[in-house]
């Protein structure tokens, strides 16, 4: 149901794009070689095998047999189970490094450009459609990196004018998996995937909450409330220094995944089937890397131990456990401002959070806090997130380890939930907050807390007596310091300033 | 991007859409009355409005501006991250049930039968394309309540000939919602969707795996074979024996799911928005709860505490808590399935595993126990999962609990995935898994543990001797212990029987 | 440097206590014979040896060997890390019931009603100084059997007038452990320790923590208050309804705890080494599971299934489960008692907490609510158990599951907690609760949601526009309807009533 | 039953002490001044009082009432859940440096030299026994640091001469606590403790674990041997190189830990209440982060931001989460140990491992990786606490988070558990692994997967058929290559070499 279907006729047309293809590849102008849209209807077949035997294939896609077996194989969950797209247009990326570094090492050029192409339109998303494997596959991403193999396999035959499933001229493996195990390119693609949500959708949303809260720092710098300490009222602060806490979370939040990351840029590339680099040059792995990281701009190196790489994924642990500690700041965040803007008449009361949607159809100023609430859902989401990626992570085996899918699709989920869940957080609640000064105010003057300033003055005891009568008698501090005789108005107001409560001296 | 595009023209349809409709109405026999196909193309609009504006809404849509708006507010992850399906159809079963006994109340009956038509589409899985939201909205569930509200009414509103969006004549708060609130059916839904996917996946999934192995314990019964403690050898066994531990673990997974179910058949409905019930009449929670019963033949009850059923959802972490007992027992399972299948040279090699896919190009033999990983990082992911579930289920405030979309996302999720992949590993390992008898005997007639046998003939200390030299000369027990002239070849034979040791005495 | 000191002279002592002992066992009348107080100085040693050599055991010690040299073997954690010593008492009970059946089968009396007398020892509490052992030893547990078995032995040995370390006439492994393997004893120690920390603290403590809540059900049934969903006002309910969900809550965790208990009752005694029963005779099984449940008075059964038994404790992970289900519950519990009791001044004030502690030494009235700290502390470190009894659980292999010591440290740690703080929030927090009745009605009739009532006499449209104006104008519902010219007083005080929004009608 | 009965009488013992302590405190000579010994006993009490009233206070403790009134208020757990000693210990250090710092802005140089020597005492463990609050406790440690304070101050009021329990000349408050918060004290000393732990037992316990690794990387380098991936056979590695990826993953560990350290040598101290720095002297933060660091000899200083120290404890559930990906790289590492080394007869038993007791009184060989079973346990239990810490660390409110003594409570126990965990790991188990070359090289010469080197030669499908054919009759490669006419026996062994399969080329 998630397919275009599509009725275009083929009269002719693989002749026509296998011309423009070998016209764009001749001369090397062929950013983005148009997909082939000469193909049939889904209900068509073309029949491909693998080494267990033949299979059907719908002719409009790429994939081959060993994607088709794959999806009979594991009928476990649905579309939303599939492999994350990332790690799909990851492979993408790595596929033409390794192409390009294959073709220095003696790999066809013609061969080498076709995968090439067809890389980079998998790199870049044109062709989703052809990766419909889900995540609970084979613990070691092997079907996926098939289905990767397979359909650039495919399209880059039909760039050079092929035959789809003929593996001529290129074959899956020996050409587009060539110096490749899935051992490590899933856990190369894993890295390039995570670090690039990270780069592209974690850190500039982080950095968007952020710059919001510095900004309400700023605006908010001179109202001065009460304080809260174990829920309960407290001494002052302002409330530009209770949001610099927030700042700090997300300033810290932003070090965090950055400090997790040097091990992410590791690729194990280069490893191969157990981490020896069997059946790849010297070189090879370094030069891959260099590739990876000149196509997405980001530090990748290649890993200094690829036994490690394979066999653990600590580095996704790690970052998950970034992750993690960045939900719990979001938790803390939402949460205080939810409470702080809880209300209208019977909360605290103290933040004005904009109005999105109907909070009800019937009680006006019921502004219902969703944007904290979608925060806080994703908040948990991640720290479950977090314990499967722990788990998988702790359960390698040998020279493998086998959780591979579950643990990136998790690492994934949580730097994108946390990435747009910020963005949202901010522009649909913490830009508009406002701060209700007369409620505020109001709760301030109060405040039994601000006799601690009279104790310099009358003493700890007399305070005391003032303090606990006027809670008694539910009245202010003011009136009952006059009333018991201790401070005349004039002293009062000149010794109880919460302005002069608000750091050391 | 996932949606179909739509060609065709709407020339006089809606009239004619609208006569068979009201016809089908007329009749009382229209069983799935099919869906209005007359609808634009998504690139064109209709202006509906809530009250916070206006907005446009695809004209061939149900859900109208409040989803609209939510599908703005809310941009955190893409189509995989929506509401579950089972959620929406929950609420389609709990929407008919509700206009049923609003009928019965006094609702106009026909306002409620075409409700009722409506929802029994949305109930059926027909209208899946019309719930965008993603679960990363308002803790309550609230806009999904509404989306569905909207796309019952207007669906409703069509069907019975009038205008899209006009909420005339039938109202998606004042009809469709009557006598609920998003705070109770959510919750409704929330239970409806998880009891839906226990009884029609998971149960029937374990089941399938307890007999297959059930089969496996009859199979392997007369095959004898090292035990293993601590991974090291120890005494012997059969491997049915060992299979019949596996047999009870999916036994009591099925028993642990049922004794969590109590509760999760306890219906919020009723408790309307703060659990009192207010706006519902007295007898209204009973009696939607008896017609959702009645429609999914599940033994649902009304919850005997509506203020509980809507503040916390610790029936859910409990359902939870289950899921997480049974993802235990599966990753045990797997976990000896795939070591006693490893090898075929340098493992255990005790089993033969079915090959199901190309393990390797170049390694014949090599089966990967694919089964046993996807079910491990199923195992691994519910773990995380009932994490999730157990942060949000504890974060309730006062009369609402506003974790909900996360926390049934998540059970389902794990419901979900624990019975297709219980399905998937019977299927396609544990009904071909083999035994290698020629294997397990040898290491059987190895063991050293068998040295137990002679202790009541020879004495511990002359045994010890027999099994230490063999030990340290790499040879049998049998030949050690004829050479050191204990025993004869005789006697070892009949003393030292595994098939002894089976049991006790 | 727990362990008295103790400076008392041995003289003669051993003849005497020899002698006092014997007496005793001839004349049946022993029971709690006296503990001989006639050892050395723990800088005193005596040579006791195991397969690999000789150790120094101190003198005042009733271990042997095989101890010893699990804590020179596991130096990992201090005496915080020890065994539980439920599960100590535990191995008391059973192994008193093996001594038991063993002498039905033919054990010497003399040495069975030693090991019981001694056994009996260990079940009170008596010998807890002799349990160094610390929870990480070998992940079977073996090492706390054979602390369990030595002491016993030794103990035993002294009864009967013998030496210690001597083996004899009591054996350690022998009779001790007679038709036993740590592999069966262990889960049965672990499953009657759980049971009976369940049963004596627990369950107790959750029934305290009920009973108490209910009586506060009653005391607040007639207090009209304000509600709140997503922290924000909402329609009113009694304060009793609202606790009669935290009631229900407490219910609901008795019974989900006994939910999970048929599982915990099964027995392994008698699976001995791999599940198989070898050595044991038939009968024993069940024999040895009615003595425990005759001693412990609880429904203790064999295990249906031993190979499940020992290499899988999903009932442990389960009863967690239900320990974290009620975990979420107090958290919920503890949570709204805090934000509600929260103020005096700038908080939500409805609930006045007891004081129980000088909170701060300048602020009256300044209640911290610190049993709900205890207890919300409590429930994260009960949620975390949890996680570590699942990873346990999940990763037995083949014939046992070594994660044994730290899943039952987990689960007892998480009853025990649960239990004392359910018994110490009530006694120093429920029962004291006071409503603020004055604080309560104030926000109750400011309220806006109150104009809910007014939409049948008025329109929905009036009343939405009193109640936005109101709340702009920042006055109050009444005062704002009658200013409006929509009511007089006298029907506003007629149809606005808060009472007659508690139920449906 | 913990604590040291005291029998000394205590006849003139005050003065004589009080003599004492004056002349060392004037002569500036007393590291480690006698704690006088001239107490009573325990079932002596002395009346103290706090503004609830008065207490009994056992005349043989430094602690006063608030303590006392703690543990009749918090009746949670035993002595095993008492608050961590390396916090108490922590404290003495910062009651110190702020006692220090203090005395520069002007405290009685004698009243702050007396608390110097009694932090001393504190911080050294001299006066562990008179901290006996538990864990749960007021969320903010409030009643430890009280129980310090009191402690302190007796302990210098005796070293002064005065008398206990008179405040006088040392007061708890005024003095001890002076420009402090138990809102800014207790996270200093949360950090302080869990720095120097990890300092003082985690990094050294890695250490020692890595450069045994290390060592056996070398040892093993010559040693080539079957690769496993997914459990099964693969292409063959050597078996340093193997454990070179358990040494890359310690050697990770180890920068894990301190890349999260650098936020955790923040202080909170000079925060005071609410993040402020209320009643504290511009200065004195700095000065104090100054000075522990200094005591210390980590690199503390002031945390940039006061509120977000004391509401949030990120910087705890960040060294949490880097301590989980250790759990996992140690769960990797043992479980691999496991399995490589078990046996001896049935198993993979490439690796020898350490005999450390008696693993079965009857079978010699038997060894049961007891080591990795303890390792893995505490793996598990580390990511349990993690959990905890992680659910607390996301539950904090307003201006202080009140889960911090179950937070440090959780990562000094997994700090501790990995380090010590470590050591015994590597002392009783890595240091004394030996290769089991026979074996190892049996199965590296039945592998079938050296086929893999003949491609070049033969093709890829005569090598294919001849692993097939070999795997089908049981037989080696070699004999099949050669049977099959395909090699002659000197061009087998010739092209198939292992040790030319272990890099890239």
């Amino acid at each position: 149901m998630y397919r275009s279907l599509r009725s275009v006729q083929r009269f002719n047309c693989s002749v026509l794009s296998l011309q423009r293809h070998l016209t764009n590849i001749k001369h090397r102008s062929v950013v983005g070689a148009a997909i082939n849209p000469c193909r049939m209807a889904s209900s068509e077949y073309r029949i491909e095998q693998d080494t267990f035997g033949e299979l059907k294939v719908p002719v409009d896609k790429y994939y081959g047999a060993q994607t088709v077996r794959s999806t009979m194989n594991f009928k476990i969950g649905g579309p939303s189970e599939r492999m994350p797209i990332q790690v799909i247009k990851a492979f993408g990326v790595l596929k033409r490094a390794a192409a390009e570094v294959n073709k220095d090492y003696g790999l066809d050029p013609k061969i080498a450009d076709a995968i090439i192409l067809a890389a980079d339109e998998v790199a870049s998303g044109k062709l989703d459609d052809h990766f419909p494997l889900v995540v609970w596959q084979t613990g070691s991403g092997t079907q996926s990196n098939m289905n990767v193999n397979e359909v650039i396999s495919n399209r880059a035959i039909e760039i050079l004018g092929g035959k789809l499933g003929s593996k001529d001229p290129v074959h899956p493996n020996d050409h587009v998996n060539k110096s490749q195990s899935s051992n490590d390119t899933f856990p190369t693609a894993m890295h390039i995937a995570a670090a690039t949500e990270v780069h592209h959708v974690l850190l500039p949303g982080l950095q968007t909450l952020h710059d919001a809260l510095a900004a309400k720092v700023e605006e908010f710098k001179d109202i001065i409330k009460i304080g809260r300490t174990h829920t309960q009222d407290a001494v002052p602060l302002s409330l530009g220094q209770e949001f610099s806490g927030y700042v700090q979370q997300v300033k810290y939040s932003i070090a965090r995944i950055k400090a997790a990351m040097p091990r992410v840029y590791e690729l194990a590339a280069g490893g191969t089937a157990v981490g020896t680099g069997l059946n790849t040059r010297i070189g090879f792995a370094e030069k891959v890397a260099d590739k990876v990281a000149s196509l997405t701009g980001l530090p990748f190196i290649t890993a200094p131990n690829k036994f490690e790489a394979l066999a653990a994924h600590d580095a996704l642990v790690e970052l998950s456990g970034a992750l993690n500690t960045v939900a719990c700041s979001m938790m803390k965040i939402a949460n205080d401002v939810r409470f702080l803007g809880s209300g209208p008449r019977s909360g605290l009361g103290e933040l004005i959070l904009p109005e999105n949607e109907p909070g009800s159809s019937i009680m006006p100023g019921k502004v219902n806090p969703t944007q904290c609430e979608a925060m806080t859902m994703v908040a948990a989401q991640v720290m479950g997130n977090h314990v499967a990626v722990t788990i998988g992570g702790s359960n390698g085996h040998f020279e493998l380890n086998v959780f591979k899918p579950m643990m990136i699709k998790n690492v994934l989920n949580s730097a994108q939930l946390l990435g747009h869940a910020s963005v949202s957080f901010t522009n649909n609640c913490v830009v508009g907050i406002q701060a209700n000064r007369e409620r505020i105010n109001k709760l301030m003057n109060e405040s039994l807390m601000l006799v601690t300033a009279l104790n310099p003055h009358i003493g700890y005891d007399k305070a005391a007596q003032i303090a606990k009568t006027a809670h008694k008698q539910g009245t202010t501090l003011k009136a009952m310091a006059i009333q018991l005789g201790y401070v005349t108005e004039e002293q009062f107001d000149q010794w109880v300033k919460p302005s002069d409560m608000l750091g050391p001296k």
